[in-house]
């Protein structure tokens, strides 16, 4: 990666990086646990647990921007959950009720990156982000000729930096394991044989 | 894909549809949910949800098994929080404390199929599942020269029946959508160039 770009990406992952953590006893206001049994047709029962999302199955529309100037635009973002405690990805967010994927993937790209695109596809095949307990259910949606038209638009609770760089340079990340999660990975593998073809 | 292939497949997914399910409010054994407040180093200061699975991380190992045969092993089980009912993926499992993925892949591939590998590999960079809300990071595990050397050993809530096809049917599957899994559609995409060149 060009020396720039690698200090430019220092800065946002110093700036997210987890500094204290406070364990709290409250309950969970976004995830939920539903329990249930389940008689299959072989007439055996089976309890199994299911995490839901905002009391939803949290479908989730992963998108790879690639600008006019083609560029991919990545997202740089405190993921807590992580040994890192920041996540390099692409941008992502929750399929609203009654949006298709493209429709949510238009406005997760413009309020994450201020980014609007020429062309919207789905690329291949949708995926169950955790199919032995979570029903939620992701798109990955190309988004071609992208530019910028605004600020980002981000919740109190959401920090974002996005990250511009070269298709070769998000492909090292993929292959250094810099990119780390299942949805990101999968979404520049599905995109790998469309992206050396331009 | 062979038609008579086609059969056993359907055969295997009629047995574990689920036929009925019973909504229950008991507490959950298996999730649950930890908050906690996050301080960056930006002083900002978040609060996120982490789901654990038996109190634990859920790091998993999933498992591409190729036979002496040049086949895959594929693993047909309910799956009840999807719309079909029913995964048509990969064997995996969670790496257990103190296990390396290669030990873990050898267990649970032995567990969920009765299989041994002659040569196991870790297959390119892990990745986590659900970056957001989990902590959980998966290995893929490749396991060539696979032979048959015991029965199944499943727990009484597991159900599994393993399903050999070729490479090009197993790939046919990721193409048209019928393997739905993250994990499994990452574990095809990451071995795609290996096994193309054998």
């Amino acid at each position: 990666m060009r020396s720039e770009k690698e200090k430019e990406l220092e800065n946002y992952i110093q700036e997210y990086q987890t500094k204290v953590t406070l364990k709290k006893n409250s309950i969970p206001k976004f995830l939920s646990i539903e329990v249930a049994d389940y008689i299959l047709n072989n007439g055996k029962i089976i309890t199994r647990e299911k995490v839901k999302k905002s009391g939803k199955d949290g479908n989730a529309v992963i998108i790879l921007p690639i600008t006019k100037d083609q560029e991919v635009i990545l997202a740089v973002e405190p993921r807590v959950c992580t040994k890192e405690t920041v996540g390099i990805g692409l941008p992502a967010g929750y399929i609203e009720e009654g949006e298709t994927p493209i429709i949510a993937a238009k406005r997760e790209l413009q309020e994450e990156t201020g980014y609007q695109a020429e062309e919207l596809q789905v690329l291949g095949t949708g995926f169950y982000q955790d199919e032995g307990c979570s029903s939620a259910y992701n798109t990955i949606v190309l988004a071609t000729g992208c530019i910028r038209v605004s600020n980002q638009m981000l919740d109190d609770s959401e920090f974002i930096h996005y990250f511009l760089c070269s298709v070769a340079e998000a492909y090292e990340m993929l292959d250094n394991g810099v990119i780390k999660s299942a949805n990101s990975q999968l979404a520049l593998w599905k995109a790998k044989e469309f992206l050396k073809k331009k």
